[in-house]
């Protein structure tokens, strides 16, 4: 079983960060992620990895004066953030969300490559597409990238990294004072690339990374998704609800994986699982109602319009939520159930707005640790999952009944490793370390 | 006196390399950096600062053979590299080099401002326009942007990264957990920027940085370069030959400050200097000829042809050094000295490309530690800097000298400090704290 710690400002539930056990929200100490990276460590966690969006969460009312005011909103650049962590930690795998719709791929290759050798190969690359028109507005755009159009960019994207990740083989650097020769140059290749959105000669100005290739992840639902993700991805992280949906998708996945000729062992598939710990299971339910009650329903609606890409601030809260499932440009495929679930629930807005944000439709295992450990050893017995994205509701205490007493019932089970195994990420995750292409 | 330490993958002088007592070089690890940052520390230098370009200096001859197999050149990506110093040091400041040609304002605010956070306030950014086809054929140009679209460029570029920065006023995060109020929204600003570059709308995603703005610098030689540096630079890195230059420079740069309205102290203006520090001055000198016995001229011409955007492979190397003045699209206020020298002496390509990358036309400053220690006393003195970017001819032992002989010199002539006074690279450089525009 693999185990990511999904690593945000303040944990993923709405309420967390008003919780009387959360600590202070601290988004921008390097204190509080070094502590954070430690602790998945010394719990051997495969890897912690970070969220991001290109700007605030602001199309809610069209204007920052909701969402800032009601929830943590700004977060520090997930690269340099790992980066940063590379040198406080030895052995947990460090994953950075960058997207393909407003970047460079020789800067991406080359911040991960860098990433990838400073670490010593832990990096991983979360490449996403972005979501809002907010985030198009902060690089010179009026509104984001049709679905379509941004997935096809991302494709191409990804394989030109990848491509200028091969452009030097193994070894080409091999430094001789005596003659002067510094590098095999017959082992350093421009990529040539030219498609329909990106023209890059190459070669990338880095060494060959440590693991070949940094992992890449992605995330998403959508069938556009699932097109590239069982081409390009070595670990996917999906949402699933539950163990049904889970394992419907798992099947669907891995079939697709194999029939574009890959091992169905070479994707792995971490759906997030927000985990809520109590010493039984009534205390776990408890913290769940009180942090249920801590959320603000239009700090939900500000987080739910920015992943929507629609104001819902011109449906009044207390009316019926409206059918947007055609309407909506941003994660489509997310919320086509949440949609069609309050449909016919007739929910109203504030009402969705709370509960979409408790969890973001991610499963939650709420209990004791051994009632947690047998959700997590049955989506994995069962072909649901290989492992979960840990979503904390709240940071960074919320994660500790997870690490100290989860994962040692775990270890009991011989479900999860004890010790790390070897040096780098890829070699947590059991993949491959991939040629170069141009060897 | 200001001393900033320039870092790059094995040091400055072409031929250090290769000198006996330069260690291996070791481009990507980050204990090689590491030590050095915590040696410059341990010195109490104001700043380690990362060089950059966006691709290899693969113009001479039009491939990487030459240059690939004859010096190093390929290097980590400094953004990155300076995050993950962040966290194994804690005074010194921390510099890098990012081009505005091939980057957007809004990541390039994000990851400084996210840098300053993570290292309390020790950020910099030596913001650079790029030189060659080589970098512009990376990102989907065919050649390099004329020299006044990418100056006009990076201009705007420099005011967008700084309204950005400005975007979040002091103290806006004041989170309550009881109330649910997070931060105060009136404190947070769009930036609306509409120019001939860039749009972009903001606000940040990341609060106020420690240090208002994180430093700005720039490097550079030409009256474009002068007339935006006096304007938005905190500290200019410049190209000096010898005193009486840098002394006419100097007077220059600071009149013109003033006539644009701001303090002459406000900008800091720092040569590179290259120190080779010996026992006494004769050591030093033969250390010197050792140096410059290494250089394999074929790999300084395509360090040469790289900066000059190019290829020199057209003309024999045994040939008259060609009047490329009006021809070259790189560098051009840089290399115009150099040609005129060239042609002047009759010197043939392969002289001047031995020649030029001994010291890429820095000073140097060559002598027992007091020897170097008259040198940059008499330079500050005469007001010819305010201090310097010190250009180790190898690493890490190239700088060692300097480090334990001429500083702790220029420490008992009470020329430099002998312990850190404030937490920032601001207060180490005496420069004010800019409040933001919006407040």
């Amino acid at each position: 079983m693999h185990l990511a710690l999904f690593c945000t400002e303040a944990g993923m539930h709405a309420g967390g960060w008003r919780h009387p056990d959360a600590g202070a929200v601290r988004p921008f100490d390097l204190g509080f992620y070094r502590e954070l990276a430690l602790k998945a460590e010394a719990a051997k966690l495969d890897m912690l990895f970070v969220a991001d969006k290109l700007g605030l969460d602001d199309l809610y009312g069209g204007g920052v004066a909701a969402t800032v005011a009601r929830r943590p909103n700004a977060r520090p650049e997930p690269l340099t953030l790992i980066a940063a962590l590379a040198g406080a930690t030895s052995r947990i795998g460090l994953g950075a969300t960058v997207s393909t719709s407003y970047a460079e791929p020789y800067h991406v290759a080359r911040m991960f490559a860098t990433i990838d050798h400073l670490s010593g190969g832990r990096a991983a690359w979360n490449a996403v597409t972005s979501v809002s028109d907010s985030e198009a507005r902060n690089f010179g755009r009026a509104a984001h990238l049709d679905h379509a159009s941004r997935y096809e960019r991302a494709d191409e994207f990804i394989d030109v990294v990848r491509k200028l990740w091969d452009s030097w083989e193994e070894d080409a650097i091999r430094p001789d004072k005596a003659s002067g020769r510094f590098a095999d140059d017959r082992r350093v290749h421009y990529i040539d690339h030219e498609g329909r959105h990106f023209r890059v000669r190459g070669p990338l100005n880095v060494e060959r990374p440590p693991q070949g290739h940094p992992v890449v992840i992605q995330a998403g639902v959508s069938g556009t998704f699932q097109d590239i993700a069982t081409r390009q991805a070595d670990l996917v992280f999906t949402v699933q609800p539950d163990l049904d949906s889970a394992k419907r998708a798992y099947a669907a996945f891995k079939a697709q994986v194999a029939a574009n000729g890959r091992p169905p062992g070479s994707v792995k598939m971490l759906p997030g699982l927000m985990p809520i710990v109590g010493r039984s299971d009534t205390e776990a339910e408890d913290i769940r109602a009180e942090l249920r009650a801590l959320i603000d329903p239009v700090a939900g609606l500000t987080f739910m319009s920015g992943s929507m890409n629609y104001d819902l601030s011109r449906h009044p809260l207390d009316g019926p939520f409206p059918d947007l499932r055609d309407v909506i440009t941003g994660s489509r495929g997310r919320f086509q159930r949440v949609i069609a679930d309050a449909l016919e629930r007739g929910a109203t807005v504030a009402e969705v707005g709370a509960a979409y944000v408790e969890s973001l439709s991610f499963a939650v295992a709420a209990g004791s640790p051994k009632t947690v450990a047998d959700i997590l050893e049955q989506w994995v017995t069962e072909q649901a999952a290989d492992g979960f994205v840990l979503m904390p509701p709240y940071l960074p205490g919320g994660v500790d009944g997870f690490l100290t007493q989860v994962v040692p019932e775990l270890q009991r089970r011989g479900l999860f490793r004890r010790e790390y195994c070897g040096a780098t990420l890829r070699d947590h995750l059991g993949l491959d370390r991939p040629a170069s292409r141009y060897a």
